[in-house]
């Protein structure tokens, strides 16, 4: 089943400690996939349920104090970092909302924490969420 | 097909202009429920795929300057407010993760939007994320 909204990213400090907090308010919840992704200096973590098709829920701790999550947590503290929606092919939506006056954090699609193509909306366009789209 | 996950809060100015901006985004995207909640000071609004079983996002918009959402977006801006877990039994929910020390904003299950049994954690139980339970 397509997951429109793929997956939901909060910025945590500690990924094991907020795996436990999230286990105990939803014991349905199991690690999918956790990797370190050096280049984007992130360490991330996927929690999804047993049920098919539900979004999932990213952990992300930042590596060194300048990652991006870091710098996040300092200014905001830990918490709901961004959406991510998944599309076709990243690279026409980037075209599709560039034509229609969206500004984008990335001009070209890169390659995400699973290998996929993602790219990420500039909150200033969408309310001030922080918005991923991601290749399925 | 049960949705752990059961929605994405958004606190937004005009949910009008965001309903518009979430669906140049996700053309899948439509608007499942539009109330308005007096005696909570909001207006909510929520969007969902047609896909079944997937995560719904919930737009919440203060009705007055002292609603819960205007002072949030007083002081944080417009953004991401909050994530909804489905459970059983709320009430019971609420027995067992008091027992394990979470503090919880409210003490006993109270009527949302949709006339469900809800209750919220407190962020500070839960790494700085707002967490809804919500009775399915």
């Amino acid at each position: 089943m397509s997951r429109l909204l793929s997956h939901v990213g909060i910025a945590v400090q500690d990924i094991g400690r907020a795996i436990d907090t999230l286990q105990k308010i939803c014991p349905d919840l199991a690690v999918a996939e956790r990797v370190t992704v050096a280049d984007q200096d992130v360490e991330v973590c996927f929690l999804e349920s047993q049920s098919q098709g539900s979004c999932r829920i990213e952990l992300l701790r930042g590596l060194t104090a300048s990652s991006p999550i870091s710098k996040f947590i300092e200014k905001r503290g830990e918490g709901l970092h961004h959406i991510c929606f998944g599309c076709a092919s990243v690279q026409d939506r980037l075209s599709e909302l560039r034509e229609k006056g969206f500004e984008m954090i990335d001009d070209s699609p890169r390659t995400g924490a699973l290998g996929k193509n993602i790219a990420f909306i500039h909150p200033s366009s969408t309310h001030g969420t922080l918005i991923e789209l991601e290749e399925e």
